[in-house]
């Protein structure tokens, strides 16, 4: 009965309605394709296993032996700037900037059979094609583009866990799909571990792909159904070191052989078409087996109905969108609802129909009750994505926090996640973040789960001493320089973490645990140097590194991100880091120069992954650092200062384009800033249960909650000049801070900024 | 109650008890170890999963990126010539030509740590340790060894699925378990695929380990459980080709690191022991997972018992052993029970203790109702081995033919298996003779499964035209020379397997498949040449193939066999063959010659597997294309001459020394020969229901059937002189011609020889 009341209560509402499709026009996937977004335009639905998209080149990781540093431009295997695409892969990342994944390359063909890819510059040597932006569509769950070389429509959509595509060959000519099992995102000598490929019938292939990388080990098993039966089909292997080959001798393996394996596999699949003849395949993923990937396929698509598969797509995005309906300029509706997209793309779902996993400890688990998440980018995404899930998917990001549950059992380290990586850790970045969303979760009230559990999960992964220098930062309130290349970002995330980890212990009563991590949240002031007012990498000596550089990032004892971000670093504590600094006025003007300084070329020379797009004078929106510091002027008495950074940086790190991204999405985190900042409020410290009020760029918003509640956010006055906030009014009562709580939003309600373009003091 | 009564019975057999290890210290397991024999000293039960045992060296395939031809001696990863141990490890095969496995060496050692093997020159430069036979016990069941280098006594026993170790430390020291995962017979470049550990506590050790190679997509998988508490443990990674280290690096994960995956892998488990203190390991393998290897280890071992474990190793190798009790020289005891160990080694068992398997198409499976089995070695034991088991283990032979039905089922060639291999077909030698196995187990009432199935999935398997020449076969009732370097061979097998399938046909009453397959069996002819009377090539064109020498096997059409040897292959008709050769008289004279001929040096330089030890004159019986061809004097009226060729061939090529063995034992083939004739009589053509009637070498023989009755052989005036047979009484009543049947051996009862030094016409 809820479900429908809920529905009722959505039919009501005014200017709201169930009009088909109305929130997923807003969609453009193709933002953050060009230049540093890393996200990709293809199909995938709302933390859909599958993210079926086009990859315009894989790049090697390595040339002549030494690192391919072009490699990182192609971490979503899409670049907007390309002039050709390989083929169609279906796995992505979105927005990250280290990559993997591009499993299973999938390339239509018409004429003589080529068995290689080509060129970019030639890509008539090999079976990429040519295409023109002017014949591609990409949307929420569907892409279309035109491969110009044999003129082939390519039109893509997705389930869960089934990735179907749909070619239209002009020309009545001989047709071949090409299954590329080399190909991949990053690929260097040693990552395809092994493939498995059986051709079960003349419409049915299964099999899997080992590959070690990011993830150290790592399989994907599929099953893939072509809409008519193959005429023939055959393999080329491309791995020299194979013996033995006397006795497969017995066989001619090349052609029509249905049980192949190798390292380095390239298959294809041969038609006669007609005019205009449709070719169907749906591909199917599965963490654990063949036969869970041929029954995720039965399970979710029954039949051939292209159309049918896509207006079911679309619709499971409209489902979630829906959720948050906003009114503002058109533009803003695009950069908005793309960010949505964005945001619910990953962590992404990793369990099959029946409730099978593979886990940390390679075996197969069964998720019971709850549906297990990988792609945990989680230095990235515990600032704002899974405080945002906290507010509009709290379900999901209950079962996230299951899912990192599930991983500390598994693993044999006793740690919850750094980076979950299809049932591996691949330990990217700094921080033991997990304790971070798990706290926020169970602080808001999100996380279902045995909470005393989750705290003792925190606090073995807080206290496993041989990861990244934790025994010293515990014994010395600090990383010494000595040991470490990032010892401050390290000691400086700790401290966050170890503050989250003392909120839980704090609602839990567990005294002891809450002393012991409420002190250690305090190392942060072990790395601060009264003299610079800078976070700076200390000795084991205790004297302070000398040759400081406080714009270089490398060699500094930071990671992504220079002193001049990172000394703002304390999002559980700001007022102490204040007092620190030597109080508000002197914070003021370092926030002033922070976002207006002038950098000098070299910073952008050295610093990974920051290009002059992501930066606001010295402050690097493209890494995630500083993300809470626009916030911070609410902490000195200057909440203007927020309001017009915050509405300065939504206008000019979100674009509706395909370079309109600043930095990598990062998994979602990007988009999460977006939203959260476009709605007035952000969660500086997630962990407690407050947001800080910035801004809103919308004119209206209506967050639609699992508990049926709606929480509306309204901006009178509303205009681009109009950034200043005059007043807040929460259900009718003033604010008088410049905060909000969790329980604010979920109890339901209206939260009312009057703007103004005059500051309030 | 049958089994009660079964038990009463034995006991009162005069001569017989149940007197512990009565039979199975006549086993002596080091027999075949020196030259060709192929065997392995080391600790297995019947038909066991682990075959655990020491690895005197572990030869590398390729020395300079070319084959070394030095690795073919060690197949079983044991020689006897050699002076050092380099470890033990858990998986070999019995008795093969070509060769794989030899999985998870260990190999204790103490002093300063040592993760590189050493030379054989040189044990003391590395973990190997060098030894001394007087110091060496290899039991059924059990092996003893002492490590000279560290003084270390180290003994191993075995349950189905689970190997153990002992190692007593002589003195006080550190003390160190090496576990090398990259070690494997037959090693090359690009065997190991991919490797993973987890430590999950400080006794308990889990992970797999891929490779490629003679079976191309193979995974065991292990739980290993340690005595006593490591104190530390450590990996070295071998493999150059890892980039993504930097995320590694985040961990010292040399040491004390739980989560290990790579190619190339050693570890290392450090203890302090006192002098003559005891480390015993348990080592689990599964095909399907580690948690069902770790099942597998608790379910058959509790406790830390060694000699409990080894007793009941031993036990059930006497409970086997006991079907057969002879009365016989204790030499022959020696080789009578040697060989019926080699014979009850394999097939191995190849499910878990829940009935899980690995499927040929790499799926897990559960066997309902019946044990799956591997290693097939089927165009060597499809002549006397499995005869032999439908005699003495029908119910193992029915899980056979069900475990072959299973591998069709799974087979995405729809093909019987040719050389089952641990979930895969290695597709070795000539013929598909699953067919004969399985009409052989119709034929004797032995398969209880649906034999209509079965005779569908022979057909099937044999109308495979893209398999080894079977389309061109079936075309022109012969392959052609142009086409094939074995193509006679080919030829000659199919025709007898095709006979094979026209019985099962037969009993079925499916005449369309009896005439077609009845036809083909008739296509030995086509090779046969009336001028030289010799089987011969033959091209396309009909003509046979110029320069022909019937002495080499190599460019002649053959394999593993010359033309002298293979001449003779027509088991399903002798008479036809005797009289397309000419008659009694010609045939008479071209098997003295096979017996007696002088063979050229140049014969041994060129012809694969043979040695001066496994040839008689011109017969071969180190290779198996000959092995019924002592029996076919019977069918030219001259029973003498089998009688004295096989009581010659039973002296010769089988001895109880560890050089004993004249040939690879091939999987208990060779064993089961001379089991076989030792006993009187010889399955020639398997799938008939007949036994050609030799010379017994025992004084009298009683098989314990599993149907209750026994059948008892009894050789009166048995001596070494009186090889020939005066007459046969079956039940008391006169043989008349020179065969019985299976039916007279399952309903019991007696044969009686009559044994004189004078031959009878």
């Amino acid at each position: 009965m809820k479900s429908k009341i809920l529905l009722y209560t959505f039919l009501l509402i005014p200017g709201f309605s169930l009009a088909q499709n109305e929130l997923v026009k807003y969609v453009k996937p193709i933002i953050g394709t060009e230049k540093m977004g890393h996200t990709f335009p293809g199909a995938t639905v709302p933390f859909g296993a599958v993210q079926l998209s086009p990859d315009t080149d894989t790049i090697p990781y390595e040339v002549g032996g030494k690192y391919n540093g072009d490699v990182y431009r192609y971490c979503a295997g899409y670049r907007y700037e390309d002039k050709t695409i390989v083929g169609f892969s279906h796995t992505h990342f979105s927005g990250t900037g280290h990559s993997d994944l591009g499993d299973f390359l999938i390339m239509p063909t018409q004429g003589p059979l080529q068995m290689n890819p080509g060129t970019a510059a030639n890509p008539m040597s090999g079976f990429r094609s040519a295409f023109s932006h002017d014949n591609e569509v990409a949307e929420a769950g569907y892409y279309k583009v035109k491969l110009d070389d044999d003129d082939i429509l390519a039109e893509l959509t997705a389930t869960k866990r089934v990735g179907m595509h749909q070619y239209t060959f002009s020309k009545p000519d001989e047709a071949h799909i090409i299954l590329d099992l080399m190909s991949g995102v990053y690929n260097y000598d040693g990552k395809n571990v092994w493939t498995y490929v059986r051709v079960v019938n003349d419409t049915l292939v299964t099999g899997y792909r080992q590959t070690n990388g990011w993830a150290r080990t790592r399989t994907v098993y599929f099953a893939m159904s072509f809409s008519k039966s193959f005429k023939s089909y055959g393999q080329k292997n491309y791995d020299g070191t194979q013996p033995y080959k006397g006795f497969w001798r017995k066989f001619d393996q090349t052609k029509n052989f249905p049980e192949v394996a190798g390292k380095d596999l390239r298959m294809y699949f041969d038609f006669n078409t007609e005019a205009n003849e449709k070719i169907k395949i749906k591909f199917a993923l599965s963490p654990v087996s063949q036969d869970n990937a041929l029954e995720n396929m039965r399970t979710e698509i029954q039949g051939w109905d292209f159309d049918q598969v896509k207006k079911a797509a679309q619709s499971d995005w409209e489902k979630e969108l829906i959720k948050l309906k906003i009114d503002a300029a058109e533009d803003e509706k695009i950069n908005f609802y793309t960010a949505m997209y964005h945001a619910f793309i990953s962590p992404t779902i990793y369990t099959d129909v029946n409730g099978e996993y593979k886990g940390l400890d390679q075996g197969v688990h069964k998720a019971e009750g709850f549906v297990n998440y990988t792609t945990f980018s989680l230095w990235d995404t515990y600032r704002a994505l899974h405080p945002f899930f906290n507010i509009i998917q709290p379900s999901r990001n209950n079962d996230m926090v299951n899912s990192m549950m599930a991983h500390y059992n598994q693993s044999a380290l006793n740690m919850l996640p750094i980076w979950s990586h299809y049932a591996n850790d691949n330990w990217c970045m700094s921080g033991y973040h997990s304790v971070s969303v798990i706290a926020d979760a169970i602080v808001k009230g999100v996380y279902k789960g045995d909470a005393g559990k989750a705290l003792d999960a925190c606090v073995r992964t807080a206290n496993h001493r041989n990861y990244e220098g934790i025994g010293e930062y515990i014994d010395r309130g600090y990383i010494s320089a000595e040991h470490s290349g990032v010892s401050v970002s390290n000691t400086l995330e700790y401290a966050y973490d170890d503050w989250c980890i003392a909120q839980i212990a704090k609602k839990l009563g567990r005294k002891d645990v809450y002393d012991t991590f409420i002190k250690r949240s305090g190392s942060w002031t072990n790395n601060f140097d009264s003299a610079t007012g800078f976070m700076r990498p200390k000795m084991a000596n205790g004297s302070f590194k000398n040759d400081f550089d406080a714009l270089s990032t490398h060699g500094q004892g930071f990671i992504e991100g220079n002193t001049w971000n990172y000394s703002f670093f304390v999002p559980h504590d700001p007022a102490a880091l204040i007092k620190k600094m030597g109080g508000a006025k002197k914070v003021g003007l370092r926030l002033d120069s922070l976002f207006t300084m002038h950098l000098p070329d070299k910073f952008f020379a050295e610093t990974e992954d920051i290009t002059r797009e992501g930066i606001i004078g010295g402050y690097v929106h493209g890494n995630e650092p500083a993300h809470h510091v626009a916030y911070l002027y609410n902490w000195i008495g200057q909440p203007w200062k927020t309001q017009e950074r915050v509405r300065m940086i939504l206008k000019m790190q979100y674009k509706p384009t395909p370079d309109g991204l600043g930095g990598n999405d990062d998994c979602g985190q990007m988009s999460a800033w977006y939203m959260f900042s476009s709605l007035g409020f952000y969660p500086v410290s997630p962990g407690s249960d407050e947001y800080a009020l910035g801004s809103p760029s919308v004119k209206k918003a209506v967050l639609h909650l699992e508990n049926g509640k709606r929480f509306a956010v309204e901006a009178v006055d509303q205009s681009d000049k109009n950034v200043y906030v005059k007043q807040v009014l929460l259900n009718g009562k003033v604010v008088a801070g410049h905060s909000i709580k969790h329980s604010d939003i979920v109890a339901g309600g209206t939260l009312k900024f009057f703007m103004s373009n005059k500051k309030r003091q």
